[in-house]
């Protein structure tokens, strides 16, 4: 059954303020690798899962795990098997050029952030589900919906003055997985350590395409 | 270089109340098919895609190519060409299974909302790109990170009052490519209609997972 839908409707002016002041907000948002390790409200953690699950999905089918880690016990596994296979991707697997690429966000793989951050995101794509009748479900574009659920993710935890660093552990998922006794039918995409920002963190300086070098207008 | 980073910071009763009113937002996006021919004004549009711009992006690439089309003719063209490959797509590639999984949203190939939306946004992932020297430039993760910056986008429409429904129309990309006059290192990955909903519009009753569904806590 389909039912009706509206949307709040604003004038041009305000929808004009609107657009600009969440942009202004947006704009702020940095990756961060030094975070507080303050504790962070976990009905705020909550409600900013929830606001990642409004996001769209190919064929409504909400592919979405988050693991919030904060055991201590836990965030250290988690941080020593990411070390082991990070400090492998940088000497041996990712090649100069792309160790180049980094260097001037200064990036290694040591991950202090994965001890200190008081919560770990971890994101699994769900590549399949399974039906009433036990056989599989397809997910199509598994991989787009989650990552759209993790830009929205984004920008509820930049509204409440939290952040992170968008991070894709690379050759880390399958280990993580079973550490996380994530079922095989998940993959790690994504992994976010969430907090407030150190009193003093630093970012790296860079600057962002303006508008005319992203959009096309026809 | 690197700069210090801080944010502004909100009391725990705020940030609750922040991330509650957020989700509230973020909770009533939904796709909509059915969408208003009204003008929008085209500034809110431009502040729309340079949120969009703010998303983090592997190695900071930035691989994304927002193209805003708005000429009448121009729509009418991407129209004829999507529904020419979706009717083939329905009818013949996409197999009775996945037919069936659309079946509930009512989803088919003809696509009014690409003459009477106000705007299609084209979103192009950049593949590659192009060194000073000429040479190609890896873009790390360009799928995800573009996918995360349509997340941005979604939530800046809804914040204004706009909807959309994000789409991948399956097949269409190298042609949509060549009509757009876009290079070959960028691959179409999403077609927005935006606009004002329609006042009659209606959308598919679905229900979004619960939290629990969506989280684990550990
Ligand atoms: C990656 C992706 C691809 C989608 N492709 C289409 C599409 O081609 N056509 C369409 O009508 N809807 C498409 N959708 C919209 C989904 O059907 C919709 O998000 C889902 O049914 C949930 O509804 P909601 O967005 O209203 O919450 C797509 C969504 C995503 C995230
Ligand atoms: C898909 C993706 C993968 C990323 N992977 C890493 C990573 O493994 N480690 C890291 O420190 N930063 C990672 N980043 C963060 C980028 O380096 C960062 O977004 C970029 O430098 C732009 O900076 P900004 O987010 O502060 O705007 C990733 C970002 C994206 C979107």
């Amino acid at each position: 059954p389909h039912v009706a839908f509206s949307l709040p409707r604003h004038t041009e002016e305000a929808a004009l303020k609107r657009s600009k002041d969440f942009y202004n907000l947006m704009n702020q948002r940095r990756s961060v690798r030094f975070i507080s390790p303050e504790p962070v409200p976990r009905k705020v953690i909550d409600n900013v899962i929830r606001t990642a699950g409004t996001a769209p999905s190919g064929a409504h089918t909400e592919p979405w795990t988050f693991v919030v880690v904060s055991d201590t016990e836990m965030k250290h596994q988690v941080r020593l098997l990411v070390e082991e296979e990070e400090e492998m991707n940088y000497r041996q697997r990712m090649g100069d050029k792309w160790v180049q690429d980094l260097a001037k966000i200064r990036t290694n793989w040591v991950k202090e952030y994965l001890d200190v951050a008081p919560y770990l995101i971890l994101i699994f794509k769900q590549t399949y589900g399974t039906l009433p009748n036990g056989k599989k479900k397809t997910h199509y574009y598994n991989e787009i919906s989650v990552s759209i659920s993790c830009g929205i993710l984004l920008a509820a935890l930049q509204n409440v003055g939290l952040v992170t660093v968008t991070s894709t552990p690379l050759n880390c998922g399958p280990r993580l997985r079973l550490l996380l006794k994530r079922p095989a039918n998940e993959k790690l995409l994504l992994l976010l350590p969430v907090g407030y920002p150190a009193s003093d963190a630093t970012v790296p300086d860079l600057k962002r395409k303006p508008l005319e070098e992203i959009m096309v207008h026809v």
